[in-house]
């Protein structure tokens, strides 16, 4: 970083690995809540769009590994720099796997749509409205590094797991009512543990905004629901 | 990497990166055989155990987190030394995904024992022993550099999936037989599927092991079950 001309091309490289996380970002936001649009209108063809799309984001990934091989190899930047850049991976794993979990909800919205006898939707589409939400305003919270909108994000993540816990109890009271629903319920369990997970994922990148704007993580424990009944999945850390 | 002296640094910073990695090998290894073993003895405190160890898990992945900052900082690696490097990120979130489905099993089993009227474990810890040795495997393949032990995890992927896949029906079956089994049956289709998960995470670790060892990953796509019912969770790339 000796003379201004290579300044200006490392933050124009840096620029353009923003750009291909928020492109991730956008993209994971519009599958999620086409995988929502599946399921609640109960159409395959949508289902199908989301699961064929998922490859996009993979390919976003592997370019932001990329962006992120030739800065270092080119740059050779250190102490901030690189923690800056390194995080990047960090960001698309975790873009890329709310990009996994949509295509898996759209995959069991299509094996509920087979097992007929569905249960109502209505808590479901709640957390689902809930965790697009939350994904909106995080992607928006990266686009503006907007650290205060991302700390929101963040110590909401217990609302998610409250209406996870909600869902899961009233899913449990159709499946023993009647035992017909018992397929379809099962599949919008494991919907909405898609759902849930995605609400993990979205607080991982919360962190990784707040760091970026303000050099440090959110401290102390994420906030949780006090009942957390089946919300069993320990958060993967961002490390 | 001028002197000689620079290049064995730069080795035994190598071999410590390795090692902090074969750590977490042994360690989610351990884990998961525990968390079998709660299942199995239905064991509430051997379940607390595996809950309560796996942040040394987490601490081991934020120990490679660092030592690839400090590796890529001060001997500034490019092309195969930095992708080597940087693969090592990827294998440690893959290791700490797979210890974080380990504390999720053990969690489900504690749930299990609270719902009571537990279902027949035979398919479960059937399919626990077939993830528990393709662990194994691809720790010894890491260990030895052996690629073509880690080929035949990445080959054997689809039986994870047809045992799962058994056990699923399985289990709706008793959900359906018996109404009082459905809180137990659905904690353990839980579990099956963070066993699942396990298993797609030791593919992606064959995977890199190819890479480390040959410079390439395995061609083609990932052999899979050819009815895959249930396992409709995408793996995740490593991209």
């Amino acid at each position: 970083m000796n003379s201004e001309h290579t300044v200006k091309s490392f933050d124009s490289e840096l620029a353009q690995l923003t750009d291909t996380l928020l492109q991730m970002g956008r993209l994971t936001e519009q599958q999620l809540s086409t995988a929502i649009e599946a399921l609640s209108l109960r159409s395959s063809e949508t289902a199908e769009q989301v699961i064929r799309e998922d490859q996009q984001i993979d390919q976003l990934k592997d370019q932001v590994t990329e962006q992120v091989l030739n800065l270092i190899a080119l740059r050779q930047p250190v102490a901030a720099d690189l923690r800056l850049i390194v995080s990047a991976l960090t960001m698309a794993t975790d873009f890329e796997r709310i990009g996994d979990h949509a295509a898996s909800a759209a995959k069991r919205s299509l094996k509920m749509l087979d097992a007929g006898a569905a249960p109502p939707l209505e808590t479901f589409l709640r957390l689902a409205s809930i965790v697009l939400n939350r994904l909106h305003n995080i992607v928006t919270a990266f686009t503006n590094l907007d650290s205060a909108l991302a700390m929101d994000v963040w110590r909401r993540d217990s609302e998610v797991d409250t209406v996870h816990t909600s869902l899961y109890r009233e899913m449990l009271t159709y499946m023993m009512e009647d035992p017909r629903k018992i397929t379809a319920c099962t599949h919008l369990l494991f919907a909405a543990k898609s759902l849930e997970r995605i609400g993990d994922h979205a607080t991982n990148i919360a962190e990784l905004v707040c760091f970026l704007k303000d050099g440090r993580r959110p401290r102390g424990q994420r906030p949780r629901a006090p009942d957390e009944t089946i919300a069993t999945e320990p958060s993967g850390s961002t490390g």
